[in-house]
């Protein structure tokens, strides 16, 4: 890299990690040639490269400052899906996007991947091979098929603060969240029966209900609130709902957290129709304000919730190793994780005991919110800058995934394939709905600690998003053909 | 331990192991002195201890000798489960069995887990701690939905030792053989589907049966050659069969292998009914004959046969990965693996494929090929000298797993109840039937390299088995009540 590059890259790292803060006055040519050891020209080239980036502006006669800060792009409105139930489909998009493994150059914004890279994840590895190394050997025999008592123990400690005290025996491990979800809806729903859900919802959770012959009825959901319980009880009304599934908390794809009055009405409103509840809390650990928000679980009285989660975004999502407190359905979850995959890997079950137990999990969880949260700043405002005009983009209170919305017609699918060329993927909108709603959405990941690798793929997503809506917009000025 | 029981346990120990061979002079009580530097009386009486545990015989003016070996038990007939398809039961039973966690003085002889303290596993633990502390950090993130190519590359070479020529893109990994099994199930089959099986049969197969609403048709089955073709063709004619589930290889709970001749004629049987295979080949490579059977699979030139696998039996359980083969269902296999469980554990597949490509794989199946072989012959004794006269005894030409059949009216559940008292559990012979037969029957695992430890655990369970015979034997000579 040439010399003027490198402290172009310098500087505009400083700029991103907010050591100079919107309005700021940057340092003068001269201070910065004398700092860095450069001439005067070099210095002059690098901020000519930053004015190009948008990242500094000069003014006459004053120098270089940090851009003031462009007003946030906006949010997108209320979700108007198909109310009435529907297979899902969708599953070629969501294979896509699983089907590659990792590695190479490919730089995947698609996957709900967390920053693995964490040196507070340190403690985890070691773990890992004191399990591996265990003279008992432990590790390569079978553990009971509720999985490891000790790591129970760690999991009702932390579900505390949640508001919710669960103790160890009414935990269930299970290999993933992805498998509580489906254990879960097996045990309690029959084939044809109709599942509520937020929408847009987590393609796994979809794609189980696709493979179990139960049809999915999506409610309108707000980007800020959460489901729309006005929308659920008309909907209860019409149609004989057997369970209502949902992600209250640090929402996957939308990133909002319900507000806990909600929580309670939706509670409500299930007794009133005396329906089941499966509260996925996968992402709900992440949120940014401490403490974290309570799960719908923790103002269950009537045991009418099941709460599914894992250590996959919290932790490492290879480890596989997630939980289900299925309250009274215990015994037909057993039996559905028995079939499903028999018990656990109990080596990972140890490690995380040791990790959790140890000490490690709190820090480890607060550094990642804190920098989840930094990311979402910087993923919005790359988003303003490289993404074509009116583009909506989410307000994340908690996760580490963007949702952005584009002009009604414009095809996330199409963007994804001209993406490939460019070494990116996304995730399509449409893998969100039961019925291929939201093509015209992507959510991206900004876990990742290489910020300028990110940026850089941001950047490239936006190009390209740009051209799509261009053509859109040449399109819709033509005349119709005569 | 006193000196005289000492020498009896090292004298036990050779006679065990074959050094001294059935009809073989043992040692003078002087040789013997003079080797161990022991008195004359301690000798006489460690020669007294091996005698009352029939281990050794005195003759007059001779000396001790090795007893000729009393001839096997009897082998159990043809099975005769009621041919008409049936919902599956015995979850209670299954429970039970997977509930408790390891550990502690309890004896488990009834779940299939191998010898995991093999020193030959010792390059296994030696991959997994390399898989942990990779810098790349693959074994935290997600692995591609089909699993890792390089584990997939060695499955396929080590599948042509079973005469399978099958390429890595044909192979998905699981979570173990049971998500294999649960997957492929789902994948082909509808809610009140009839399910043609062998009889006995592997309990987390039938499960998922029970599980997924299908029907259960119980095939009679020769402990010798395997399912009755003669019998399935009936079934088939009678019964609209949707799918042949069976384990011909090492079949467990039997450990018959299937002749190649009645492998051909069943796929002959299948292809005329235009029926598809599920082969669980999970103890096909522990045959004690090398080289190992051949799978249906390698015989089928229709794409009729689905082949799942795992290593569980062959290294390690706690590894949880298995794999399936599954032909023209690829596409349907990969989104019930998706919605099942996500993306398998990269780190245990990392360690496969360090453990068998850098050779280790061979030479640890060879050394438990010959010591499960030796404890067959063992346990098999074992049984003969220990458990009332009259029981059944199957001969296992692979596996770890002997099966025993008493009196027909003997009751297995209670014999595992009263065995709680001793610290030991077998596997109650109902857990192997759709219907809840051979509750008369038991299976016992003989993997365990501690042969005291089993050994003293079989004498129980003789014991105990002894106790209710002759309870049952003297209800029914008992004059009926008046």
């Amino acid at each position: 890299m040439k010399r003027y590059a490198q402290l172009a890259a310098t500087l505009g790292e400083r700029i991103e990690q907010g050591l100079y803060r919107p309005g700021d006055r940057l340092p003068s040519v001269r201070a910065l040639s004398e700092e860095h050891g450069v001439s005067i020209s070099t210095v002059q080239q690098a901020y000519r490269v930053l004015e190009d980036d948008g990242l500094v502006e000069p003014r006459p006669k004053s120098g270089y400052f940090v851009p003031e800060r462009r007003e946030l792009p906006p949010m997108p409105a209320m979700t108007r899906p198909a109310q009435r139930p529907v297979d899902v489909s969708q599953w070629d998009q969501v294979l896509e996007q699983v089907r590659r493994a990792p590695g190479g150059d490919f730089v995947q914004l698609g996957r709900g991947t967390p920053d693995i890279a964490s040196p507070s994840l340190k403690p985890l590895q070691r773990a890992m091979v004191h399990a591996a190394r265990r003279t008992d050997l432990q590790s390569l025999g079978y553990e009971g098929i509720q999985g490891s008592l000790p790591l129970r123990e760690q999991i009702a400690r932390l579900m505390l603060d949640s508001g919710c005290q669960v103790p160890p025996s009414e935990i269930v491990i299970t290999t993933g969240c992805q498998e509580a979800l489906a254990i879960t809806l097996r045990a309690i729903c029959e084939p044809g029966d109709i599942i509520a859900i937020d929408s847009p919802s987590f393609h796994g959770a979809m794609q189980a209900l696709k493979a179990y012959g139960l049809k999915a009825l999506e409610i309108p959901t707000d980007p800020t609130n959460g489901i729309s319980l006005e929308a659920l009880e008309l909907a209860m009304e019409q149609w004989p709902v057997k369970l209502i599934l949902l992600t209250p908390n640090c929402n996957n794809p939308l990133g909002y957290i319900m507000p806990d009055a909600r929580k309670r009405a939706l509670l409500t409103l299930a007794a009133r129709y005396d329906v089941p509840i499966l509260e996925d809390d996968v992402y709900g650990e992440l949120a940014y304000a401490f403490p974290r928000p309570r799960s719908i679980k923790s103002f269950d009285t009537d045991d009418r919730v099941l709460l599914a989660s894992s250590f996959s975004k919290t932790v490492a999502p290879g480890l596989r190793t997630g939980w289900v407190v299925p309250g009274r359905y215990l015994d037909r979850i057993l039996h559905f994780k028995y079939i499903a995959s028999g018990t656990c890997a109990p080596q990972p079950q140890m490690a995380l005991a040791e990790f959790v137990g140890g000490g490690h999990y709190e820090p480890h969880i607060r550094r990642m919110r804190a920098q989840y949260q930094r990311h979402r700043d910087l993923m919005t405002e790359w988003v303003g800058r490289y993404f074509p005009e009116g583009a909506r983009v989410t307000r994340p209170r908690g996760g580490f995934m963007l949702w952005v919305e584009f002009d009604p017609q414009f095809d996330s699918v199409r963007l994804n394939q001209e993406l490939r060329r460019d070494n990116v993927q996304v995730a399509a909108g449409n893998i969100f709905s039961a019925s291929g709603k939201y093509r015209n959405c992507i959510r991206m990941n900004y876990s990742n600690r290489d910020l300028p690798l990110i940026e850089a793929a941001v950047r490239k997503v936006g190009a390209c998003a740009g051209r799509l809506t261009a053509e859109l917009r040449e399109q819709q000025a033509e005349p119709l053909p005569a």
